[in-house]
């Protein structure tokens, strides 16, 4: 993507940009909501995150209607469109829903750019702590309040060195669970239960290592973005592209991405 | 403690305050500090969690050697000190190491004030999300730059229907990982990784159960209060009293509380 322009890539900036601000006060307003605050804005039930989801998902398609409509769009709730641009929008209006529906601040808006070979910029956005995490066109970026900061990956030089997360012990199959395993037991430290803040902080240079199974595009290629921008690597588990989803590893330091893909794809 | 007077019950909910907001700026200072931000502050090498976690409780015990010298203090980091008046300041100035040294905002500030018998107040701080948690003689409040709110547990009536956190699945023995097993297959939701901040979300009606073994008396009379004041209960995996620590549960619905119960002491 080398022929997009210094002023296409601040428009695509922009457009990144305007649809986390949009996505926000949708997120907050469902985010640790009581049934007697929503009883008058849900009809089918007590589902906030759902809710959240669509609506959020919806402002997004409005917003790129008007502002990309050369664009596609592939996102969680709504059919995919096909664009004219070579360029994709790949939305998840809120990763982490049983964060989300738990009341921890480890959920986030996605957004990632595709231009066909994987994304060219991306956003994690945790509108309850206030914090953007985003990178694209060899820059990454960690913002809060006003606040912004250059963020880059951590150099590990070893597995047993790394601080690893995932969503959840339980990743996927017996076979996926078996290869996590591999490798938890040789890193430092295991932790569970971040969901997509977990690449955000790989991004950032807080953690070493992320690892799971069964994503889907939406799940990876904004957080994509902004760990191969801070300087980390993202790929499936046998090293190959990893931009629309399924088995994933993500990881700040090249050493131990190779060390841990050797015990995954063993 | 029906003989604490009114204006006593305030200076100790002052005594409080003041300790977690002595704690936030030091704690805020090494956390996510990078090894070049904090070189010239660290002589024994690169551990900005002990450094934290000697500096606060350093400096909430130059608080209360001053506010309450008659009073008991039990904290992590230092030998207790005996008091005179039938109170102890139970204190975990970092909770949640792994949490904290990972990056996440789900480690916190504890603060316990036990009058013998358990926690008469409590306080559960998150300087990241400035978040304050915190419960004492029949009430419970949430607050965030300068909003309060008052909060209570939710109503849950059985396990199926239960959110249930751990701090992570390897929770203790191998008798204690089946225990918590045989709740976790029967709760609707199981996370992990929130350490003291699962807590907080049972006294703010978030979610309906926490279990964990091997804690220590600091570790569980901030939450303790936090929870009993916003209608909770906590107890031992035997039902009986938990501010000492040990194999603990938490609920928001005593229902729940009773039926994991069962299943935790078979």
């Amino acid at each position: 993507m080398s022929d997009i322009s210094k002023s296409q890539k601040a428009e695509l900036w922009n457009v990144a940009h305007e649809l986390a601000d949009a996505a926000r006060p949708i997120a907050l307003q469902y985010f640790r909501a009581s049934e007697q605050e929503l009883e008058n804005k849900l009809d089918q039930g007590f589902d906030p995150v759902t809710i959240a989801d669509k609506s959020i998902e919806g402002e997004m398609r409005r917003i790129l209607a008007e502002r990309r409509p050369d664009d596609g769009i592939m996102g969680e709730e709504y059919d995919d469109v096909a664009g004219t641009s070579g360029l994709t929008w790949v939305l998840d209006p809120i990763d982490g829903t049983r964060a989300f529906i738990s009341g921890t601040p480890t959920w986030g808006v996605l957004i990632g750019l595709d231009a066909g070979q994987g994304p060219i910029l991306g956003i994690v956005d945790q509108p309850f702590t206030g914090e953007r995490f985003s990178g694209g066109f060899g820059q990454a970026n960690w913002a809060r309040v006003g606040q912004t900061n250059t963020i880059s990956v951590r150099k590990c030089a070893t597995l047993s060195d790394a601080i690893l997360f995932s969503t959840m012990p339980d990743i996927g199959t017996a076979y996926e669970i078996a290869a996590f395993q591999r490798v938890s037991v040789q890193a430092k430290l295991t932790r569970y239960g971040t969901d997509c803040y977990a690449y955000a902080l790989v991004a950032a240079g807080q953690i070493d290592l992320v690892i799971e199974a069964g994503l889907n595009a939406f799940d990876i290629q904004g957080p994509m973005a902004c760990i191969q921008n801070a300087g980390g690597i993202v790929t499936d588990w046998q090293g190959g592209p990893a931009h629309m989803g399924g088995q994933v590893i993500a990881a700040g330091d090249a050493r131990v991405h190779s060390q841990a893909l050797a015990l995954l794809s063993r």
